[in-house]
């Protein structure tokens, strides 16, 4: 059937439902070229502000992923699940949750993006390691998945190429806020990506996109409706990004971290969220109360068999593998910079976007995606809100090999930090989990 | 002062009122092609859909006022009046009411356009009379007015650019539908022509851009606001366009209508409508009351001094100035073809758009910018909405020198015509008047 695009932007212009048949030819019209960006700019902007039925959004994230290439995980032997994050900072959980669950008998064959901005990538994180493969051949990445049950790689280019399209056209034109258009374009990916079971984490706070644990709630049951809607198995956490995650952010120092938490040690937040995120990955595939299945997960980090799934992943892929057993062997950058507590009290605040902006500075991410980035570059934070400080006090360790923006990354981290004499009340971690 | 499109998109986006100083950084950058096509649709839809205050859409008309050149009339002696009529069919009121009120005393210095798609446009009807220049250098056009009190020539080339651009993406992007857009359109047009008093003509029903009453006085009050904001005497007339205005529609055909008004013949519609227009021009330019005005302005047509100020335009601009006084020699077409009613009873409705578009088929508009008209395709209408007629009567007759669309424009014009047993409730002509 053929249509009118200048009758579809004045149907959503005007507040009226588009039509499966109508979103698929503005999705698919879009990415062959035929719809020029002014039109699309036009439309977005119409869907921003009147926004969409669950109906449009599902029809919307359909289009969209197949739109190009799907994941065929149908030759995986056993139940498989995803995860995904809104992205945050020092955000690591994909490195443990992915491990925990793989140990727990569930296959997981993810792909997953580079990072941008104030927020860090899985795809970089794993390139840390040295000679880590993040780009492998389909049947290749299968048979590992069948055979250690973990494989993570990059997002390929034929991979919903009409979400591509429309988030660079989003984002020059002020369309990024929207609740519909945020959970199709993740939904995609995750749909595109094939598996039964996915997991979302959606975070709120100073340095994720949802300021609001309202908002990213609204966010995390659209997206769970959308996947149920199309027979996924879904569940959702709904997290506090106001602070940092765990004390490391950067990319090999979050792997070290990572480490850490597989061998049961580590920072309570991050251990908290990954094995929450395991466990639902673990409830949902293996079908199992959620209870036993978290009890499970935590019994992967003491045995140490999810370290092992990491390290066979590793070694699958290429990397050097004797880092997982020998993390202080990671590569270390030519300055260590120890900033100090300004104040007497209480650390009442940490802007995680602040912090993450300061550690892109250090050289651990982009500001634009074609950047090159450091991997050994980052932030070790030694206090955290709520802790108690004297002046002076070691509160972070900047590493970085670039001497011209250390002082700078020291001044944004310093504005990020806020005190108070009295304790602040407690940060809740998980604010909500939808179970299914 | 430097600001980022992005945060005005945004802004608008959520519903927030732009500044001056926003709305003129994203008229000039967007002139100059800084920004992009699709950061300006997006933000034309946030308008579209969010509206703008009266302060914002001041500022968005005096911005595109400035785009470009300002016509100076400050060496005009005596008072200036300009008129606007926002399209119709069969409006040829510009062709009356401008020798009327010149013939009042009020200096008339128009600028205007021509038609495209259904409707007609004045510059087009001007050059059906052969000879007639429509650009004039600007010191010719000021003494000329001076001169005899009248000259109507196109716009040129450097009037409002950004209002051309806008005009340009709102039509290929679904945001043309916005009384802040129109409103600001026209009024910047207005301005940059320069004439103190301003006249409106907002036509609403089949034919206009509006459909309601209520929808083309908002748009009529929207633009008298913006214009008293800035020191303009400004009055309008809100009027129907549910049917065709006079009999005639073509671009030699409403110039011979004109004449018959000017002659003090010709349909009662159409005068009324002219004098309505001529006599807010003479009232508000020479500041007297507007049943004076009125009455001074229909004498013009009893002395036939109205017709001798179309007659000294004509000549001045270069025209054959003898059709003025002799009409039948304007060239015509080569078929005349009788449209006869397919029922008796009353005609209850003329779609006037439907009439304007056969009109165009017939030869006398333009599909697109560049199309060729023929000066003397047209209908000529013999029954209105409300005449009695019997089957086989002849309705109208269809001028026009291409044979193998006559069929068609018929097909269309019998479309446009419904009939019904009883006499139909009187169409009224002038549904508001906005005085000073």
């Amino acid at each position: 059937m053929d249509f009118d695009i200048y009758d579809i932007i004045r149907k959503k212009r005007d507040g009226g439902e588009l039509t499966e048949e109508e979103i698929r030819y503005f999705v698919s019209r879009y990415t062959d070229g035929h719809i020029p960006d002014p039109q699309a700019a036009a439309l977005l902007m119409a869907i921003c502000i009147n926004g969409m039925t669950p109906e449009e959004t599902t029809a919307l994230t359909l289009a969209m992923t197949y739109s190009g290439d799907v994941m065929d995980l149908s030759s995986v032997n056993g139940p498989t699940a995803d995860k995904h994050s809104t992205g945050g900072v020092g955000d690591k959980t994909t490195l443990v949750a992915a491990p925990v669950a793989a140990a727990c008998g569930v296959k997981v064959a993810k792909m997953t993006g580079r990072g941008l901005g104030h927020t860090g990538g899985t795809v970089d994180k794993l390139e840390s390691i040295p000679g880590f493969l993040t780009e492998l051949p389909p049947d290749v990445f299968l048979a590992q998945v069948n055979k250690i049950g973990l494989s993570i790689i990059g997002q390929t280019g034929r991979l919903t190429p009409a979400d591509k399209k429309l988030y660079s056209l989003r984002n020059s034109t002020g369309t990024v806020e929207s609740i519909p258009l945020i959970a199709s374009s993740i939904m995609s990916k995750k749909f595109a990506g094939g598996s039964q079971s996915i997991v979302l984490d959606v975070k709120y706070g100073s340095g994720a996109f949802m300021k609001t644990p309202k908002a990213a709630l609204e966010l995390a049951e659209t997206m769970v409706a959308i996947g149920r809607r199309e027979n996924r198995r879904m569940t959702a956490v709904v997290s506090n990004m106001d602070t940092p995650l765990g004390n490391c952010i950067g990319n090999n120092l979050e792997v070290i971290e990572a480490i850490e938490i597989l061998n049961d040690r580590g920072p309570a937040d991050l251990r908290e969220i990954c094995l929450t995120l395991a466990a639902l990955m673990v409830s949902s595939a293996l079908e199992i109360p959620y209870d036993d299945a978290f009890a499970k997960a935590e019994q992967t980090l003491k045995d140490g068999s999810a370290l092992g799934k990491l390290r066979d992943m590793v070694k699958a892929q290429l990397g050097d593998s004797t880092l997982i057993d020998y993390p202080e062997r990671f590569a270390s950058c030519r300055f260590l910079h120890e900033v100090r507590a300004s104040e007497e009290g209480y650390i009442s605040s940490m802007n995680s976007e602040k912090i993450g902006a300061a550690s892109m500075l250090l050289g651990a991410g982009r500001r634009f995606p074609d950047d090159a980035i450091d991997f050994s570059a980052g932030i070790v934070l030694k206090k955290k809100t709520g802790d108690k400080v004297d002046i002076g006090e070691p509160i972070a360790s900047l590493h970085s090999s670039r001497d011209k923006t250390l002082h700078e990354a020291e001044n944004l981290l310093n504005e990020a930090i806020t005190y108070s004499k009295k304790a602040p009340p407690k940060e809740k971690h998980i604010y909500n989990i939808i179970h299914e």
